[in-house]
């Protein structure tokens, strides 16, 4: 009999939360994205929970209008590295942008993380929405949505060569001989390209996982392709089942397309689910935090997505505003859906920035209801796991203690870790050296 | 009574050492430089000896003629982030290039790292003395040697105006009111110099030491003042005590001339002490590690130098060979005093090779013995600490078991730490906040 096909779990990190108000909760630690001691009792009780991998997202501007977590938070690698040592099992995964960073820095440091954490590093791949970035990096000009993929497509094909510097039996290291290691086994890469030149080799080893594992949330038309050839797994985001669902068609078959076995790219929609003891309970948990947003807020936070536009001077009560190409540079799918929308259900301003604000979401309710969702969108092909966000504080928690004993209870999830590594547990496979791959299909042939 | 003025100590971690063949020995971890358990082991033992600080130095370029430390390391953000996790209050310092990477990412990691390990990180910024450097970066050529530190000075400039973003009560956090933090209180920096444009602000604040701590280890006549003008703490290396206190003597002057406080200014030779029971048995020690030096490992490790720089070419038993100019654009101070030295001692290629791989130090004896030398390094004016390098196996297990205590004994060095900052325990004030200070003066005036 076949083994049931298993669920896969993530948590984003995401300390004060991704929205503008959640820290004023009665419950909330209002430090949290700079309190390393709940980092790391999060990413433990993420272990306990058997999860995956956490994750922790990133930005490279602000300004007064940015939402508090952004303001003041943790660098993911820094933030990564500290919890590799106070974790055993679960994935490190984070966000880490190839418009404004150097690919023999960002090989390195990730390369480095995976070693130091035994083969449980993972790296998102994002290419930077935000045009003020631009002004961090001594940069005239943000570089246009596509030029940023095609930039990121360079740049991962650098850091994989890279990565691949030294075979796995290169370090040799035996006393009696004095061979330290295997010259024949160290490759230099010498790429030149169009935006890139990188002599090489690295100066650290491939950990046991091989290379840390590729993330990716691009839902554009060129972001979809950028994931669906180059990632090992996708995060990404849907209200609906049936949107869920022909997402992750489609990515399967983009995949399929690049010649690649669609088992080895998993999709992760991301859920914020609210556990109550009563579906009532779990209503009123999200009441109480949308209560927290003010519409100030909330303006604020929709300007976001547009560049920081200032949303405050057009009328709240009337149609959502005619905003031309405004956000195509940044958060493209984003902003598409969200003018999309306002024009197709006809909302006012006010009605898309509290939405926008305090997405409601649809995991919430009992464990119960909350695991039976979960796997029907899993059992309907829609996800091969979820990034849990905490919508509320303790959200991680109640997640833990009472949904994942019922997924575990119905077979769908892990009770043990089958792997230390991040492939292991993803049942992603290690790749293999380049350089020792040439060489067995050389002798193969 | 004036508290007798204490001594700082530090301990360079170095995986399978500085030198060519450490790893050879019977009791050394050969895979030393990628083996996080063991980092975890010394910087616990560094803790155990009441050190002020571990050290992480670094490189960017390697070639197949690198000594085996080189090939395959820890990156310092990395392992020192993980190391913050498993530590409490020793400081956490590493190298970083200001040649090649961006001093919004550095200014960054460094301020998260500051902020993990709640005020213990620590900066020793270098130049990059490596030409390949360069090739790994996507640069034409590497930068001459005073440009270097043109571009270092306006680099930490950024990096400190970065730092001070936030005023350390800019986050209130009131949940009542709403109010995350006082815009007044985040400052954006617009800086637009020779080769840097960076807006700010930084998107994390500063640690309860309020910035890490600069540590500079320049020997050329350019490196020095910059390390004299910018640096909290300076690492160097001399043989005999008059050099070192010449040196330092030349810094603490240089400090007072631009008008700083010279005892604020900590100067760190660093010595490889080598510990036996009795006098016969650490030379014994020493012998045996410079026994599984080979000429050609020497040779090689001399070339390095010298941007690798084939010395095999010339005869091993004639006097060492006339270089030129060679060297001046990497290790300056280094390339000019092993050219000096041959010369004046009249010694042969192979004579300066061994010695060059194989230092011998002066610090080899027993723990009575090594804990008089440095003492008397300590109270001639040489030295305010040192940094502690291992030149056998155990050589820091040896340090922290045998010599502290006796360095304890004299009073001269500290049986508990007086704080849990790195600035604390270096008796170093908290820089204040550029924009704070700005105010208090205004207001005084």
């Amino acid at each position: 009999m076949a083994k049931q096909r298993q669920l896969k779990l993530g948590a984003l990190l995401h300390g004060v939360g991704g929205g503008t108000s959640m820290w004023r909760h009665p419950d909330a630690q209002p430090d949290a994205s700079v309190n390393f001691g709940l980092y790391k009792q999060w990413v433990q009780k993420a272990e306990e929970g058997k999860f995956d991998l956490i994750f922790i997202a990133d930005g490279l501007y602000i300004n007064e209008k940015s939402i508090p977590h952004f303001l003041n938070r943790f660098e993911p690698i820094t933030i990564l590295s500290a919890l590799a040592a106070v974790s055993k099992n679960i994935g490190l995964v984070g966000t880490l942008s190839t418009s404004y960073s150097e690919p023999f820095t960002v090989a390195r440091q990730f390369a480095s993380l995976d070693k130091i954490s035994d083969g449980r590093a993972g790296w998102n791949i994002v290419t930077s929405p935000l045009e003020g970035s631009a002004l961090n990096y001594g940069k005239k000009e943000h570089p246009e949505h596509d030029k940023r993929y095609r930039i990121a497509t360079e740049y991962l094909e650098v850091v994989r060569g890279l990565w691949d510097s030294w075979e796995d039996d290169a370090f040799v290291r035996n006393k009696e001989t004095g061979v330290f290691f295997d010259p024949e086994k160290m490759h230099v890469l010498n790429h030149e390209g169009e935006f890139f030149s990188v002599k090489g080799p690295l100066n650290i080893a491939r950990s046991k996982q091989g290379q840390p594992v590729i993330f990716q949330a691009g839902a554009s038309e060129v972001g979809k392709n950028y994931a669906s050839k180059e990632a090992d797994a996708v995060f990404t985001g849907h209200e609906a089942v049936e949107d869920a669902a022909a997402f992750y068609q489609d990515v399967k078959a983009r995949a399929a397309g690049f010649g690649r076995n669609p088992d080895e790219v998993l999709i992760f929609p991301g859920i914020s689910p609210i556990i109550g003891g009563t579906p009532e309970e779990a209503e009123r948990k999200y009441e109480e935090v949308a209560s927290l947003v003010t519409i100030e807020n909330a303006l604020d936070y929709l300007g976001r997505f547009f560049e920081h536009h200032d949303f405050s001077q057009y009328p709240l009560d009337e149609p959502f505003p005619e905003l031309g190409d405004l956000g195509k540079n940044s958060f493209q799918s984003g902003t598409d859906k969200i003018k999309r929308d306002a024009k197709e259900k006809g909302l006012t301003l006010r009605q898309v920035a509290l939405q926008s604000a305090t997405p409601r979401g649809g995991f919430i309710g009992t464990p119960e209801q909350v695991a039976d969702k979960i796997q029907a969108w899993f059992e309907a092909g829609a996800a091969d796991g979820f990034m849990i966000t905490a919508a509320v504080p303790n959200g991680l928690e109640d997640f833990v203690d009472h949904v994942v004993p019922i997924l575990q209870d119905r077979g769908i999830y892990r009770t043990e870790y089958e792997s230390d590594t991040l492939r292991g547990n993803l049942g992603l496979p290690v790749p293999e050296n380049r350089y020792s791959k040439a060489q067995t299909v050389a002798v193969r042939s």
